[in-house]
C-alpha cells in the first residue's frame, strides 16, 4: 500500500461490511448536533490528503469541539471497538491520517483550534491540537516570541499533527524537533479518559515522562487535544546568504566551519544541488539564476539574533574566512531579499513533481556520511535510472537529505510504479550502509511501513509493541500505522 | 523510608532470607571471576552514597565488564527473579542507587567506562555507562567540542546516571537536559536482551523513540550500558559576571531582559540569595564579600559562543541597558577570574549543611511564578520555623530553585527529621498552588515518592504501571523506585 487509488468500489463495500447506519447512531449520540459528518460530499475533503497521493473514505468523520466530548466519543469508541483515525491538517506525507481501506472513522481536531494562553515571560503557549501552526506561530509572535517550527505546510498543518508526527521542518539546527518544544500535553486516550499533562514547567522530573511516549507516535497511542510549547525570544535580526560552491563535500566543511564561527545564532543550512534550482527557474521566468554563473552545488544559510550582535558582521566573517570554499554568495541586504532567497527553494519543493507524482525520500545519514551518501545515492539512480530526474535537496546540518525522483514525462503508471520501487529500494540500501534513517522526519504512517518493518530489531519491535497493548489494548487507534495491523474489527 | 539508618541487624536478617550463598553461586556463573563481590568489606563502598543520606548493604555486588556480561547476568537475574539495581557514581539525591532493605543485588556499571567514540565532525560521541562525565567531558574538550552537562558532582557521576535520572545543571538554560543531548541508547532490557539504539543520528522519526522511555526512568525500566551523546562547539569564549539586585522579581526581570539581549548565547543565570554568599564568606575567609556592600539578591550570568561575536560587548551592553535593575556588579576579566565567581556558588552549595544533615528541595515553577514561590515560601518557613536557615539558590531561567532547610546546630535527630518533614511539606504546599513540580532534576527515586504518589493523577499512574509492566514483567529493575514496590521476591 505505498500510494493507493481512489476506489468508489472498494468504499461502499466497506461500508456494507460495517453496517454504518448502527455505527453512525452509535458516534452520533455522543457529540452534538453537526458533529458527526456522514454525507458523501462531507466526507470528501476528510478523504484525501494534501499531496495528493493517499486517498480514504472514512465511514465518517467525528468533529469533536471540546475535550469532553473528545472523551465521551472515544469512551463509546472503544467499548464498540470501532477503529479510528485522527486527523490534523492532512499534510502528513506518509498516509497515516487518512482512513484505511478496511474502515476508519476519522476523528478531525479541526474544531479543538483555540490558542489557550501565551505567556511571553514563561517563554510558552498552551495550544490546542486543531490549531493551524501558522496561526500559533503568528500568536507567539504577537507576544514577541518565536515558536521556531518552520516548513512549507505550515499555512495548513495542524499543532495535534506536528506533535504526532514529532514534525521537523528548516529551524531543526537550532531550535530541535517538535519534541524539543513541548513542554505538555493533554492527551485523550483509546478508551476516553484524559490524561491532563499539560505544563509550562521547563524541568520536571517526576517519573516517567509520558509525553516524550505520545510525541512522535502518529496517532498511535492517544489523542493530543492541546499541546503546552516552547517558545524563544523572537529575533529582531536575520541574516540570510545563497552560496554557490563546487560540491556536496566542500558545503559539509562550510557546515563545519558555520557551526563553530556562528556559534549558536546559525538557524538554518538548506543544500540544494544546481537540479533544483533548474526547477525554480523554469518554473518561474521572474526568477534570474541567482549567481553570476551556475554551481553544482548551493547551500542557503541564516542566522538569527537579538539586538546586541553585529549580525550582519558575523555572517560576513565567517564567509570572508571561508573564501577558499566560498565560489561566489549572495548575502540579502533587506528581509524582502532574504525571503526572496527562501523562494528559490520553497518554489523547487513546489514545482519538482511538474504537477505529477514523484517519489519523495526523507532519510538521514551521520553527517559525516552525508556527502558520501549524496554521491553513492546519485551514482546508483544515474548508472540504473537515467530516464528519471533526481532531485536532491536537504536540511544537512541535521544529516538529513530529500532525494526524491521524478519520472519521465509521460511514463505509464505501471512502469512509474516500478520505477518507484526500484529507487526507493536502492537509495534505501545506500542509507543502511551509512547506519542511516528511511525515515527522518516524515515518518513512517503505512507508506514506509514495510521499509521499516523489514529492518526493525526484533527488541524494539517487541518494546514497540508492548507500548502499543499496553496504551491502546483493542487496537482501535490507528491501528496499522507504524507497526502491522491486528485485526481487531469485531465491532460488526 | 526519607533517611534510613545503616543497621547491621536487619541487613543480616535479609541476607538470611534470601539464601545468600545459592544466590552468589547463581550470579558468580554468569560473571568472570572478580566480576562478583560479596566480602562485607568490598560491600562497603557501593552502600553509601555520596550525600551520606542513603544506606542500603547489597546481597551481592555485580560489576559486568561488557554487554555480554550484563546480557548474561541479566537474563539470569530474569530467570530467578532476583531484583537488582543499576548503580552509577551514587550521587544521586534521591536513594534511588542504593540497595533496597529488602535484598537486592547492585549492578555497577565502573566496569563498563568506555569511550567508544568522539567524532567532532557528526558533533557526536558514544560513550559507555560507566564512563565519569568529567571523562567524557574532556575526551569531548579534546576535540574541540563540549558536552555541556555541568554540575558540581561531574567529577563522580557517571554517564548511564546522567541518562538514567535526565541530569540537569547548571546549563539547561542553553543546552537541555541531558534528555534534549541524547541521540541514541544501548540498553540491557530486565530479561537480558539487548536494546541496540546506539546511533548519531540527528533526526530519526522511525516510529516510537525508545529512548526516551529509558531516559529518566531511574534504572526501572532498563540497564543503559552506553549512550550516543549530542556535543556543540566548544566555546572559544566565555564571559562572566556576577550581579547585586534588590529583589527576586528584580532578578526575574533582569533574565527577561537576558534572554532576549544575549539571544541564545546565555550559558547560566543563577540566582543566590545573599544567605548563600555568606555562607561561603563564613566557610572561605579568603573569599571576600565579592561586591562593594551586600545585597539580598545574587545572579550569577554567564554567556559563550565561538569567535565572531564581539561577547564581552554583548554582555556590556546587556547590563548597561539594565542599569535601573543592577545595583552592582563585577564582569570577570578573565578565565580564572570568572571560575573564582562561580565558587561563591560551589562552596555555598557544599559547605551549606555545615558538615551534618539537611532538608534539600528541588522543585520548579513556571518562571512567572517564581519571585512568587520564593517570597511565599521564605515567608512560610520564617512563621513556622524561624530557628532553621533557609538556604535559597537555583537556576532561575528554569524555573527551577533549590530550597534547602538546615537545622539548628546541636537539634537532636528526632526534632530534626520533624523539622524536615514539615519544611517539606509546606514548600511543596506552595509549590501545588503555583502548579509547580516537587521534583525538577534530582528525580523521585524513593525519598520523593510518597510526595509524588500523593499527587499523580490515576491516569498517569496507570500508563506509568503500563509501560513498568511492559518492560519489566517480573518487577526485577528497581523494584520501589519512581513506582511503589510489589511485592516479587519469590526467588528465595
Amino acid at each position: 500500500m505505498v500510494v493507493q487509488p481512489f476506489s468508489e468500489g472498494s468504499q461502499s463495500q466497506i461500508m456494507n461490511a460495517v453496517q454504518p447506519a448502527s455505527l453512525i447512531a452509535t458516534l452520533a449520540g455522543t457529540l452534538p448536533d453537526g458533529g458527526l459528518l456522514t454525507a458523501d460530499e462531507d466526507l470528501a475533503r476528510y478523504s484525501r490528503d494534501w499531496s495528493g497521493d493517499h486517498f480514504g473514505r472514512p465511514l465518517a468523520v467525528a468533529r469533536p469541539a471540546s475535550v469532553e466530548e473528545m472523551s465521551a466519543l472515544m469512551r463509546r469508541c472503544n467499548e464498540e471497538r470501532i477503529p479510528v483515525v485522527p486527523q490534523g491538517g492532512l499534510t502528513g506525507l506518509v498516509g497515516a491520517a487518512v482512513a484505511a481501506d478496511s474502515g476508519e472513522v476519522v476523528i478531525s481536531l479541526e474544531r479543538l483550534n483555540r490558542i489557550r494562553s501565551v505567556s511571553p515571560i514563561d517563554f510558552a503557549m498552551v495550544v490546542e491540537a486543531g490549531c493551524i501552526l501558522e496561526d500559533a506561530k503568528r500568536a507567539a509572535e504577537e507576544n514577541d516570541c518565536l515558536l521556531p517550527i518552520t516548513f512549507g505546510a505550515q499555512g495548513s498543518c495542524r499543532i495535534g499533527g506536528n506533535v504526532a508526527t514529532n514534525a521537523g521542518g528548516f529551524n531543526v539546527l537550532r531550535y530541535g524537533m517538535t519534541r524539543d518544544l513541548v513542554l505538555g500535553l493533554e492527551v485523550v486516550l483509546a478508551d476516553g479518559r484524559v490524561w491532563n499533562g499539560l505544563k509550562v514547567l521547563r524541568k520536571d522530573n517526576r517519573g516517567y515522562d509520558l509525553k516524550q511516549v505520545f510525541i512522535g507516535s502518529e496517532g498511535t497511542l492517544g489523542i493530543v487535544t492541546a499541546a503546552a510549547l516552547k517558545l524563544y525570544p523572537r529575533p529582531t535580526q536575520i541574516e540570510t546568504a545563497l552560496i554557490g560552491l563546487r560540491s556536496v563535500e566542500e558545503a559539509m566543511a562550510l557546515y563545519a566551519r558555520a557551526r563553530r564561527d556562528c556559534s549558536d545564532l546559525l538557524t538554518a543550512f538548506e543544500l540544494i544541488l544546481r537540479g533544483g534550482i533548474e526547477i525554480t527557474l523554469q518554473a518561474r521566468p521572474d526568477f534570474a539564476d541567482p549567481l553570476a554563473r551556475p554551481y553544482p552545488v548551493y547551500v542557503l544559510v541564516e542566522v538569527s539574533s537579538g539586538g546586541l550582535v553585529d549580525l550582519q558582521a558575523m555572517l560576513r566573517d565567517f564567509l570572508a574566512g571561508a573564501a577558499d570554499l566560498v565560489e561566489d554568495g549572495v548575502m540579502a541586504s533587506s528581509r524582502a531579499q532574504g525571503e526572496r532567497l527562501w523562494l528559490y527553494r520553497e518554489i523547487m519543493v513546489e514545482r519538482q513533481g511538474r504537477g505529477g507524482r514523484y517519489l519523495r525520500t526523507d532519510v538521514s545519514v551521520p553527517i559525516s556520511k552525508l556527502a558520501d551518501f549524496v554521491t553513492d545515492a546519485l551514482a546508483a539512480l544515474e548508472r540504473t535510472r537515467p530516464d528519471a530526474l533526481a532531485v536532491t535537496y536537504g536540511h544537512v546540518g541535521d544529516g538529513n537529505i530529500h532525494l526524491n525522483v521524478v519520472p519521465p514525462e509521460g511514463m505509464a503508471a505501471e512502469a512509474v510504479e516500478h520505477l518507484f520501487e526500484e529507487a526507493e529500494e536502492q537509495i534505501f540500501a545506500i542509507v543502511d550502509r551509512y547506519a542511516g534513517s528511511i525515515s527522518a522526519e516524515h515518518g513512517i504512517g503505512r507508506v514506509k511501513q514495510k521499509a521499516f518493518l523489514d529492518r526493525i530489531d526484533p527488541v524494539a519491535l517487541d518494546l514497540a509493541a508492548g507500548i502499543k497493548d499496553a496504551f491502546d489494548p483493542r487496537r482501535i487507534l490507528s491501528n496499522g500505522r507504524i507497526l502491522a495491523s491486528k485485526s481487531s474489527l469485531d465491532y460488526r
